[in-house]
């Protein structure tokens, strides 16, 4: 990492400190776990804070029973007054806060606010005797991106250090309006450009909850920990290139990217039509995915708030088609997945195929060094500069990874260039779903990344994500319930003939014992706008892995 | 107009000059009007088309009948073999063939192909009982940019004169496979640069069907007639700027341009986002545009084959809302509409106050200025140059509209300019969104052009339709019944404090004499993927016009 320059000691330092105190003052200090509990070489030393969670039995049986409750019985619980919306609060936020203090996971709580919120809310159902909306008395927590009017959104750079954001998200405000509750909003990388949960503002990594040696990969990285520790009843990511896919395959939740414009898009890329960027829910449950998009879009009708999201209801029905076909791609084409992501597809094949209501085959990459391509060059278009430009505003230090992505970048494409991607990519996303149309194929089943969680500053790119950003495919994230075993996944043999530098760096730098216990995600996608057939799948092929 | 050059004589001539004679040679000899009926004097004698079709009763009293019924009752005849898809065919032949010499509309017939094609219908349902879709039997016409496999489609350049497209558009592959039968394709501007039905293949310039000495308009210049004339039961254009309004408006019919992905959009322009292009219908009856949405939609199911549109249906419902809110805008703060555009908009508005259910309300301009150089700048952003390289091709004369067309292109805009746009764009569709959701105004009611139809090569550029294509919000031309009167329709004192060129030139040199009997039509727009109410709109109001 860069070494800190002068001005920036001077000028930007104080307020970093001055960001870094108000976090911690804003953790609400009843929750808090007793300090000698919680590890001081979490770093070096292998923790996995959910399993400590619930082997110490750091919460009541009660606060146990309310925060593990999927969404729907959670809302109906509520709705029923069995619990009050300030209970529920604060068993996540109790939640939330050990979570925090095991994985520095958040950038900034706002407990008296929400307390205030969840109490009218109680007041509004005793009053009315109905909820406010379907996610009434939800505790929510939201990635930086998606902001809140009133507090800071910095997307990982110091010099927004100070930004306040003058209006609300609108995936924030379609929530609100339907009755969550916000409390806490959380970490992301610097700039948001790379897969780790570090920036120079918290001054802390934000750890892997199942192995803390590990990172959560980014960008929703905050939420991936929120979601895998449940700490909300709902976790909100950000997806562009895999930003919520990813977070969630390391660090062992579910996270669904939606076809883009279905629900608001991302803050940090407006105005980019090349390449889709979308909010969208993140949770260990899928059935929360499934809640998050039915009512988001039925109840939140988010086209009345913003003319570019696509006005389409979100169709509700039954939870499987007669025959699911799914396609396995165990190879993209360039790079090889490792041996854990391996056995998770295969895993996941086999489960699948001793279903006898879906059918497995093989589904071999379309135009991978192409789509690769593409999506490289849509992400330097046009912005590559532009972010240089923020982080350049503070001089302040880059990581490594950081460094690294910056060097993609600088090239200034012409509109006709852009033109001619877009084309490329028009024509790449017709190749898909006229195969998948051809041969009815419903969902592809294929890695999330080729490896599983590294250790910080050591992940390659992803090209399993990024290729359904460009074409704008619906995409998720779930859990094989598979961790990698350094006994079971080791490499067989030597290999040879890598096809890109990638693969060569993941396989040549493979140490089994690194990724310990990290959790085996695998990926589904569907066809565009089929988010609805792909959420039952998910919610399907998750309960055939128990 | 420029002059041919050496090699355009020696090289290209010839091509062309073959591509006139297959054009002639296509025509169905025994449906020609005897040729003394035909005017010599068209380009400088008005002559309205339409009304010599009934006064001279060119067709049989069972042609008439078969030709001016709606699709929906022409369809449910075909199907309960009332008309046979031959008898059909037949009769709008004819009056496509009538049509052709009163005003050359046509690229191209292949009544043969067509023929057989509906002895085929006729088959299978006397064979099956059943039709093979909605569009069974009905003689759909096509703009030459919805290009058909095994035909020329030259989108206007002498260098794609001998261009025979390998695939068929996705609309014509819809429609078709609903059975349609297509047998006419027709005309196009020079280039598709402008609002004039001319170019440098066809060698006769298409005419007003209403009055023989004004421009159709354009792009969609020979759908436009096609559609006024009835010389088919669905025309279809395209549209990007205007191109499916502007030559609705100028020629007498009604065209729709749905909201961008919910069908096929054009050919010119893939790879383009900044500015959505589409596919529309155009007809004389607004049922027939719903007609056309409803089926290719719902039965076509366009997403299967074409992975960038857009997976909704299209919502049937009753035809009017409880209340309709209207908001009209006489003025789009830029250009003045001449009077008898003015005179249209006060008829519409009177029309609309008098009926129970519509509220009628005034509706000012947003960022008018803003939105205008938007558009110009996404015209000309990337293929400004690629334009030029197609006519430079040839090296064909340019005609006086396709010069001007030239000069505003040129500049190369960087994909981050780009962005900037675009993200300007989208924040302006907010604007307009927000204030329609909140003052609740379901449709807005305005002018398609400052002026209706004038002579040649000499209309203005059109900013009442383009700002619909850049916000990417539906609208459809629908006509009064009013038409130009120069009695009525005249300049009342002086005019000064002209806002832009546009205005000075249009206001300075009308001459009320000119637009003599041209049609007065206005444009209806709604809310983004709220097609479905606008033409609900269309139909209501046009029936309130009577």
């Amino acid at each position: 990492m860069s070494l800190p320059s002068a001005t920036y000691k001077a000028e930007w330092l104080p307020k970093v400190q001055l960001y870094r105190q108000r976090l911690a003052d804003s953790i609400p200090k009843e929750y808090l776990l007793d300090d000698t509990k919680v590890p001081e070489d979490l770093d070096t030393v292998p923790f996995n804070a959910v399993s400590f969670l619930y082997n110490e039995k750091l919460l009541s049986e009660r606060e146990f029973a309310i925060t593990d409750l999927k969404c729907e019985t959670l809302a109906a619980k509520i709705a029923a007054s069995e619990y009050s919306s300030v209970e529920v609060l604060k068993a996540f936020t109790k939640r939330a806060v050990i979570c925090h203090q095991l994985t520095h996971f958040a950038t900034e709580f706002f407990f008296d606010q929400a307390l205030e919120r969840a109490a009218e809310l109680d007041a509004y159902l005793e009053r009315t005797g109905s909820t406010v909306g379907p996610f009434h008395g939800l505790p929510i927590s939201l990635k930086d991106e998606l902001h809140i009017r009133g507090k800071v959104m910095h997307l990982g750079n110091v010099s927004r250090v100070e930004t306040v954001s003058e209006t609300s998200h609108i995936s924030a405000r379609v929530l609100e309006e339907l009755g969550a509750v916000f409390f806490v909003r959380t970490n992301i990388p610097q700039a948001m450009l790379f897969l780790d949960g570090v920036n120079n503002l918290t001054g802390r990594r934000t750890t892997n909850p199942i192995n803390s040696t590990l990172t959560t990969g980014g960008s929703s990285s905050g939420e991936a920990v929120s979601a895998t520790f449940r700490a909300a009843a709902l976790s909100v990511g950000t997806d562009m290139g895999g930003s919520i896919r990813l977070p969630a395959a390391f660090s062992g939740c579910l996270g669904f990217k939606p076809t883009g414009k279905r629900i608001a898009n991302g803050t940090g890329y407006n105005g980019q039509d090349a390449i889709q960027t979308t909010s969208g829910p993140m949770s260990k449950y899928p059935e929360d995915l499934q809640f998050f998009m039915k009512h988001y879009i039925n109840d939140g009708k988010p086209w009345t708030k913003n003319a570019s999201l696509v006005r389409v209801p979100w169709i509700t029905g039954p939870a499987s088609q007669k025959l699911l076909k799914v396609g396995i791609m165990y190879d993209d084409g360039v790079t090889r997945p490792l041996p854990a992501i391996e056995r998770g597809l295969r895993f996941a094949a086999e489960k699948l195929d001793a279903a006898a209501d879906v059918e497995v085959v093989e589904f071999f990459p379309i135009k991978p060094q192409e789509l690769l391509e593409l999506g490289l060059r849509f992400f330097s278009l046009d912005d590559g500069p532009a972010k240089l430009g923020v982080l350049a505003e503070s001089n302040e230090p880059l990581f490594p990874m950081a460094q690294e992505a910056m060097n993609g970048g600088g090239k200034e494409f012409t509109a006709s260039e852009n033109r001619e991607l877009t084309f490329t990519r028009d024509a790449i996303k017709d190749d898909f779903n006229n195969y998948m149309v051809e041969y009815k194929i419903d969902v592809i089943l294929t890695a999330v990344h080729l490896n599983v969680a590294t250790v910080p500053q050591k992940s390659t790119f992803s090209l399993y994500t990024l290729p359904f950003n460009v074409l704008d495919m619906p995409a998720v994230t779930i859990q094989t319930g598979l961790f990698q075993d350094p006994a079971v996944d080791v490499i067989k043999g030597e290999r040879t003939g890598f096809r890109s530098d990638m693969e060569k760096t993941e396989w040549s730098g493979y140490n089994a014992e690194t990724h310990r216990g990290a959790p085996i995600g695998v990926q589904l996608i569907g066809k565009r706008f089929y988010d609805e057939e792909l959420l039952n799948a998910a919610i399907y092929f998750t309960s055939l892995f128990k």
